[in-house]
């Protein structure tokens, strides 16, 4: 699907919370199905015995071949030798919901980060990721922030683990109503792109390109042409001149030429 | 503080809703101070007595040198020869918030709709509107909705009395995080700037231009140069290449040409 091919870069499929059947039966789909090796990773919930067995089971059922559960509780278990045969043997890693600084926090520049990097550069898994499991695999993380406006204090971000560096990405975003978050966290970033991936709705990396899948939208902010940004201490933020593009399925992205295209000829 | 000024329009001052002392005051100032005769209109309203009252009061005691409130509730109000000399007399007329079809409904078209129209291209009053009262001064109106995401549902737009024509105004509008609903209604129709202004926050217009006010921004959405627009009767909607300005005050924007500018030299 992507005339740009990117070996720096494995699949990634970011989902931005609440995917239903069809996207998670994509990811069984992209980890090969009946012959899929799928482990879950509930590190960012605080419930981890809940998601993992949800998780289990919803891709028990969508015909994966084997499903297991890896339990990624503490640094010590991220360092653990065990962790390295379950990784290499998989085909499709599966971080779930809860908080994202809980996974950055326990998983960042463990072996389990190091060896994980290198399974999906060499294309050996699909890295899935829904809400805060979506969020870690950004450059820039939005940890949290609800308030009105586009201001500083209404975003706190973080760094993320990477895998899709360059990007900052937001989840639940239509159904939060996000979008003002996102502005202000790009306006304090604006070389990252923002992407803002609705529920039930998902980019999946191709290299430097990706494609949307679901229900919803992905919205990206292109701060890169503004004008004028202006970051007070308090107040609202100055933006001029930031592109803005809200993508449904039928539709990819080129992240580095920062251009959006239309896969299918009629969405509608 | 324009540099080019159209005579086919007076000052507006359309206010996201929430005003404080600051917006109310320089209303008040525009309408000439102890000079001023401010005529308060709570059509929008389902509780007009109380909007009345708090208004007139809020006028008062900013220094305003008369008040009053003309009441109408119904299209025979609004064609009732008593309402000509009222208007006439003003300097400034501010319509409160409610329900902003209600004064679509009731003035529209009336001789009351006519008198304001004519008496605001001749620069004779300051037209003022907060909330509801700022919706109705658009060319399009966004009336409701607030579902989530970018789609045709999110949103049901209504004419508008057209004092400031080929914009829509959305309020509320950071508070609200209503960014997704203002996308929907100018995907809807991208020949219409569409305009989110905060609580609190306001434009002041002259001419082609207007001025940001108050202690939030204004959120500029402009889809003229928007590449793909598709809107599926159902689903998200698709929207690229679309531009969006975030300005606070200090900054202004001229509608014809739909570029923004600094006034201040430093807004922090």
């Amino acid at each position: 699907m992507s005339s740009v091919v990117d070996a720096r870069r494995g699949r990634l499929l970011i989902i931005g919370g609440a995917a239903g059947p069809g996207l998670l039966g994509r990811f069984v789909e992209l980890a090969g199905g009946a012959a899929a090796r799928i482990v879950v990773v509930a590190t960012a919930s605080s419930a981890p015995t809940a998601a993992e067995t949800e998780h289990l089971a919803a891709f028990e059922s969508l015909g994966a071949g084997r499903v297991e559960a890896l339990r990624i509780a503490n640094r010590s278990d991220a360092c653990d030798p065990r962790v390295e045969p379950v990784l290499r043997s998989a085909s499709g890693v599966f971080f779930t919901g809860g908080d994202q600084e809980r996974i950055t926090r326990v998983i960042g520049g463990t072996v389990t980060d190091s060896l994980l990097q290198e399974l999906v550069a060499a294309g050996a898994v699909v890295l899935a990721g829904t809400s805060a499991g979506a969020a870690m695999m950004s450059g820039t993380m939005i940890v949290e922030g609800d308030a009105p406006g586009v201001s500083r204090a209404c975003v706190r971000t973080g760094p993320g683990l990477e895998f899709l560096p360059g990007v900052l990405i937001d989840q639940h975003f239509g159904q939060r109503g996000r979008l003002n978050r996102l502005l202000s966290a790009v306006a304090l970033a604006p070389h990252q792109l923002g992407l803002g991936i609705d529920e039930d709705t998902a980019i999946l990396t191709d290299g430097d390109d990706f494609e949307v899948l679901g229900s919803g939208a992905v919205t990206v902010v292109d701060a890169g042409g503004a004008e004028i940004i202006r970051v007070p201490d308090r107040g609202p933020i100055t933006l001029t001149g930031c592109r803005l593009h809200v993508l449904p399925a039928g539709h990819a992205f080129h992240l580095t030429g920062r251009r959006p295209r239309v896969i299918e000829n009629e969405a509608s």
